[in-house]
């Protein structure tokens, strides 16, 4: 399935999500661990569409998605992947919808975590802080 | 807002709905209306997609949803521009989830109700077995 930048733009002010995981992890100095992931869910039926999404991005994985055996999922995790394919196609190509603004604030974490805040207290508090702000059409978008 | 018609078919594929609506009417000499609609919702945060949705096919109308004040929704009723705006725009732009049988099954039920169909006990029991139907995408979609 050969898809249109368009087209996903669409798909994904519909049914992406730009997702910051902060989880406990004892392993790591600060305790936690941030784990930032590009995500689309879809009924298994309409599958074809997620690996429709992971042939053009060249990346990513389509799985089962854990809650259910009759939903799929296509997701990224990777950071090179999500620097230098999944962010700068949402760059070219901009949301309509106000997820525009969790993919800025997604955006501006992977930018945090390449500088490798997310491994000191204050640079993982800064994460929390933009993650869980919420934006409206009518704030500023967080710079970066 | 100006909208692309491929965002338009990926938006749709993640967040429209051809629903057939079949309630009691007793005014009715078969006792049913059957209410087509085309509808998407979103948060009222992004309720200009919703705006761009009227503008782009020049009718229907944008509202609370019934179920809270927080969501809104772009709605079109009207057979006319059902028939003549809204079916045409998606033979044209083929929408790729399964999302497209359902409109396969709306646009029938479309054209049933043109020939008066749903007001004979026999098509309006046809128009429910139609819109009752699962589709998959191994199933040879019904035709007209």
């Amino acid at each position: 399935m050969n898809l249109d930048a368009q087209w996903i733009v669409g798909f994904i002010d519909g049914e992406g999500c730009f997702h910051i995981g902060i989880s406990k992890n004892e392993s790591l100095t600060v305790g936690y661990q941030v784990l930032p992931e590009f995500v689309v869910t879809q009924h298994k039926r309409s599958i074809q569409v997620l690996h429709g999404l992971k042939n053009y991005f060249k990346s990513g994985v389509v799985r089962n998605n854990g809650s259910g055996k009759e939903i799929s999922c296509y997701r990224v995790r990777d950071h090179k992947a999500l620097l230098e394919t999944i962010i700068p196609f949402f760059e070219k190509h901009k949301l309509k919808t106000t997820k525009r603004f969790d993919f800025i604030k997604f955006r501006r974490i992977l930018h945090l975590m390449e500088k490798k805040e997310h491994l000191t207290p204050v640079g993982l508090e800064k994460i929390r802080q933009i993650r869980d702000r919420v934006l409206f059409a009518s704030t500023n978008p967080p710079s970066g």
